[in-house]
């Protein structure tokens, strides 16, 4: 066991400094007695270069297991899941001597534009937050550290270095923290990254908000920070930010320029120390997770973790007329299209989430090993997105032969070419005109037709959603998506997928529409805390396909809820209850979403907001009850006023349901405040705020009487002319001869304080 | 003639001071000689009260012609129209002894929940901008003043006097202020009056930048400025911001406190001097005005001018199958249902929008004056807005009635109780639930339905449009409505009006939907520039009505559109002709319409904006050519960096059409800039900005080809990879061992000289 004090007492000023930068592209510490920690990307594999001094970021890595992407971890809305895949991960780490993994993203999906979106989980900070604690707890309860990253409102790839996030505080605190809070509560990841970009106008690393006050005050974050690689234009400021390590390094003049400037005392040396205290830290608990690393490890059986992700995330987003599954009854011949089919898409291309893959499924193979000689499969390629010049006779062939079977599946998808990757944005979120002109083609022949989408992140589908009776979104679905995606249309598995974004109907619904992707260095996020579904659902525009939206081979009932308490105090929890059965004919999987709403706010609030979900497994026939706690910050919103989460009095509805448009079964409870205080008038009070106090009515209606005959505020319109009005304007305009006699000022100041006075005896004596 | 440097040179301080108030509710001025100014509202009629020290907010007003509303004015699209109008209203200023009309508003509508949106023109500040310039023009040719207002920003009514609008530079020029720029650069009207709210944060009439400097310094505006009624919280910082007159008055206690802080040097006399000499200015021209004044006026004849704006204003919004005109030789029987028929709604309610009307025509009685023997006209009440105990009743009767007939006209619309008034926001914008179920029950009994609308903004139509084969948008047609929507219905007036703002499908879909109406004292206006149909447009939302929409009973040919250059500088003008064909049987009036779209900007921008437009007679079968004339502002937006209007090097479309959602005609033309300048090339810059500059990208490459063999910049992924970072970032990355024996910084400033020299070189020494 390292001796950290001890340790910090012998170091040199340089051998300090040396700490806080990065050891090349993947170590950190590693001077003296202090052995290297050495960390590598993450998030959907352990992507350890084969020369640690390379950055491997476009090639060059070990063969390790490739996880679906983060999206698709998402849509298996299964937390047990995601803490397996941390586990599996942290077992890759182990074996290849990895201290800790560079991942996972909680960044909220903004914009589908986004180019990393394939990396992040989601548009909702609960979901997001929830998958990333369980898949750190995974890991670091193995012995693996984790970095939480991007630290914050790293939501496109545009001017990704430079641009500023503009975001209001309620909307960060909302959306854009929360996963990152949730994960920082519940699972203390060894490290934190910042992000590329800065936050209304301080790089992230730099930003008193967001690192000093919000990580590490508000939160009580302990672990070390970390920059993006490459991001840190000034280590003096980070540091002062307690931002600890600048990765890569050594960055050998800005070594040299911290230690001047320590030595001239610019920045205190309790900030040094205690950086470097948690670097060792950091070394200490890397030594001590290596007590968890096995002999040997069975790559087979972390395969079949990966095939489970890909298979819970897949997400049957349609199935007109019972489409899927094949069944062998039915079925004696089914034709596969597309190269996807045969050379799967397992990941976004390059930048940290490309995974070289220990093996590989591919999806053609895997139909055949369930089809056997019971069902003929044909495939052709139909298209070919590299060479368009082919598109014509390879349509041609697939019409011809679709004509001929029972049943055709069409794998299309995301060309690999630039799309979908790290480092720039997304032009497109269609699929390649050839692939529509093949879709569309083809439906005519034969209407038994199945889509099987290959993509990370929202498709729109204009033109050719209608024509095809089924769709199955399944993403970009690392090493294993072969043969689950084979597994979920033979019925083998039930697909339970939940889609963690919105599937828009036209871009230009996305709420980041109007500002994307930024102007002048920055990007306003002027939707605010109307992100994802939050939009559409306020906006009254109807998706595509709507977020949590998924469909089952079984059917799913909700038959009842009940809360243990129908009004409580926002000290209070209360607990709902769902029963849910699986009321069709194959086991499966179901995701219960609860929904929140505010019936009346101060602020303006979003119709919906998840608070709660849970995955259960239900037999055919079988029903269970689920039970979910809700405390004040489920019902509360930030307010700026008071800085800090607050419940105003009133009704909320509880709202369960399949997706947030497929709501089945709700209830309303009523929540007390606590903090409930009495209005204080000013000279700026307007009449409507005096006629809402009981007090404050009476003393001003008596004073509008006496004002002016012209005020009858017995009628119903004067009274609305007046309620927006604070009274020293109702006094300009109806008082005029009044004022020749009186002193407005006094006069007014008077009624505050005898309205003031009265509330305060009311309240006793607050 | 009043001298008035020597007036001013008698004057004692308190005189001066007494000047900048109001002398009552109505008048100005009014000391020793100089005579009182009397001001009242407008804008839709002459509403002097009949005592003039009352307000005459509530009652008491003079009879005077009721015009439509201002909303109305603007759906005629008819700029000539809106002089005579003015002209019609400076002959009843004439006749009741008024000086100054206080009109017109042309603040933009931003939400059908615009308690005032009626007494204003448009969501498109062009088209506000130019019908109110045409309407001050027609009262001040005439001798009357106008008072233009609201200046800025006042866009809803809830908590109107404290609210802060907070509204982003660009967007407040390029669509709140645009009107108000028309209008006093087109029109110097003789007043502007600043709004109750606040903009940014500082209240309208001591808000440097709206006052001192965009319409003192940059418009030069050399008019009166006056509060809005009750608006002053600070006489002397609304001073300080040139505002002259704070009405009313005489707030003789602000007075005294205004004479000691001028004695105590708190403002230079300077200002005081300005501000009295402008109102002394205004003396005098109030005065001269009076010369126009004629021995009698012709009411019948202003009565006319009332019916021509409610003819042309009034919108044909459907009318499928030619339910309309309503024709003698196949029709024996109308059933007409609604209480609008017999009374109808002339104007908004309350507030300086109240009319008292001199006449009134009766839609009911003008359409059995037209009717005559030939058509038998029955009604029946059909709903009850205020009595809905007998709404059972009436829709049995309707319905009865309805069968027998060969056509129903619904006169459905907005209740007076409260809704479409001065004051407070609306709350819904539908029909009263018993109007829409009358409707949907008749017209199932009787499809031949015609609905006319009475109301002063937008509706939505959920649940019944549909059903309805055809739809009249009357709004508040003013005291001559009734003629004018008889002359409509059968066919004696051919429709001409096209909607001056957009009728959302649901009211979530308007742009401000998520920011209104504001809290914690602020509105945010989030959606920016993109305001009415520019929001709809760029947000591919369908609205239920277009904006510039309008059916008429004949058909018009867009034939052909021609420029006169193909490429301009922007110092430069461009001639568009367009041909229009009246291609069907009755005489009509159309409006040509003027859209422009950028192709490409360094700003996002609307898809569509409204530049020209043009409201024609055409014959049946007569064709006429437009020519409108095309300048560098048509083509601009506000550029934040200069501080200036800028035109952007590029292709731009001119769209011409018949709406915004009905483009007939187009065509391409090419602007340069002629302000074109080379980059500057920082340590800041981006990868990409290197990449587009022809001498950058020659360095930067070389550059990279030695910084690291793992940067392969003929890979495009890599390259794309890089365009988001800047080049220190880039050398963080990959150049660790490069710096070993480099200088990162003091190589990157080598080649920022370089290229910033080379740039220099080419541009021959700029």
């Amino acid at each position: 066991m390292m001796e950290i004090d001890e340790i910090y007492s012998t170091l040199t000023l340089e051998e300090k400094v040396s700490l806080l930068f990065g050891k090349g592209m993947w170590e950190i510490a590693g001077i003296r007695d202090i052995p290297d920690v050495i960390m590598v990307d993450g998030p959907h594999g352990v992507r350890k270069p084969i020369d640690i001094h390379t950055t491997g970021i476009f090639e060059g890595n070990n063969a390790a297991t490739a996880f679906p992407i983060l999206g698709a971890l998402s849509s298996t809305w299964n937390v047990d899941l995601a803490y397996q895949v941390g586990e599996t991960l942290a077992n890759e780490c182990h074996h290849y001597g990895v201290h800790v993994l560079l991942a996972p993203g909680v960044n909220i999906k903004r914009t589908p534009l986004g180019g990393r979106n394939f990396e992040y989980l989601s548009e909702d900070p609960i979901l997001a937050g929830e998958i990333a604690s369980a898949y750190i707890n995974g890991l670091q309860e193995n012995g693996i550290g984790t970095s939480l990253k991007h630290y914050a409102a790293n939501n496109s790839e545009f001017e990704r270095m430079t641009i500023s996030s503009e975001v209001d505080e309620r909307t960060l605190r909302e959306i854009y923290l929360t996963a990152f809070e949730i994960a920082v509560k519940k699972s203390n990841p060894w490290l934190v990254m910042t992000s590329y970009n800065k936050v209304n106008g301080y790089r992230s690393e730099e930003n008193p908000l967001l690192m000093n006050q919000i990580l590490r005050s508000e939160w009580n974050y302990n672990g070390v920070t970390i920059s993006d690689w490459g991001a840190v234009t000034n280590r003096l400021k980070g540091l002062q930010a307690t931002l600890d390590i600048e990765m890569p390094g050594p960055s050998l003049s800005r070594q040299k320029q911290l230690v001047e400037q320590i030595r001239n005392s610019e920045v205190d040396e309790a900030v040094i120390e205690a950086s470097v205290k948690r670097i060792l830290e950091l070394v200490v608990k890397a030594i001590e997770g290596k007590k968890f690393a096995k002999d040997t490890y069975d790559f087979d059986q972390h395969h079949l973790i990966a095939k489970q992700v890909a298979v819970e995330g897949t997400v049957l987003l349609k199935n007109d007329n019972d489409v899927l599954p094949i069944k062998k009854e039915k079925t004696k011949s089914v034709l596969v299209i597309g190269q996807h089919a045969i050379n799967p898409r397992i990941g976004g291309k390059g930048g940290s989430a490309m995974v070289t893959p220990y093996s590989l499924d591919i999806p053609l193979e895997k139909m055949k090993e369930i089809a056997g000689d019971d069902i003929t499969i044909h495939y052709v390629s139909g298209y070919d997105d590299f060479d368009p010049s082919k598109n014509e006779m390879n349509q041609k062939e697939a019409i011809a032969l679709a004509k001929q079977v029972d049943k055709v599946i069409i794998f299309a998808g995301i060309p690999e070419e630039l799309e979908e990757a790290e480092g720039f944005d997304k032009e497109v979120t269609k699929l390649p005109e050839s692939q529509i002109n093949l879709i569309l083609s083809v439906v005519q022949e034969q209407p038994n037709m199945t889509v099987v989408l290959s993509n990370g992140s929202p498709l729109t589908m204009t033109g050719w959603i209608d024509q095809v009776p089924a769709l199955v979104e399944g993403w970009f679905a690392g090493q294993a998506g072969g043969s689950a995606i084979a597994d979920i249309l033979f019925g083998l598995a039930n697909p339970s997928g939940k889609l963690s974004e919105t599937f828009p109907e036209h871009m230009a619904h996305n709420p980041a529409h109007l500002t994307y992707p930024g102007e002048n260095g920055k990007v306003h996020y002027h939707e605010g805390v109307f992100v994802g579904y939050r939009y559409y659902d306020k906006k009254n525009i109807k998706p595509l396909f709507p977020f949590g939206h998924g469909l089952s081979y079984t059917e799913f009932t909700y038959e009842s809820i009940q809360v243990n308490k129908k009004a409580i105090n926002d000290t209070e929890t209360v607990e709902v209850s769902v029963t849910v059965r699986n009321s069709g004919a194959m086991d499966g999987m179901e995701v219960i979403q609860l929904y929140v709403h505010d019936y009346e706010s101060s602020v303006i609030r979003p119709l919906k907001e998840l608070k709660k979900f849970e995955k259960v497994h239900l037999q055919s026939g079988e029903a269970k009850q689920i039970t979910f706690t809700l405390a004040k910050r489920d019902f509360a919103f930030y307010d700026m006023a008071s800085q800090g989460w607050r419940v105003e009095t009133g009704l909320f509805d509880l709202l369960v349901g399949r997706s947030v448009a497929d709501i089945r079964l709700s209830t309303t409870i009523h929540v007390t405040s606590t903090e409930v205080k009495k209005p204080v008038f000013t000279q700026k009070s307007l009449t409507k705020e005096w006629l809402q106090d009981e007090n404050g009515k009476k003393i001003i209606m008596e004073f509008f009487a006496q004002l002016s005959d012209e005020l009858n505020v017995k009628d119903k319109y004067t009274l609305s002319f007046l309620k927006e009005c604070p009274i020293p304007a109702v006094i300009s305009l109806f008082g005029q001869k009044w004022m020749d006699t009186n002193d407005a000022g006094a006069a007014l100041d008077q009624l505050i304080a005898q309205v003031n006075h009265e509330n305060k005896t009311s309240e006793g004596g607050l």
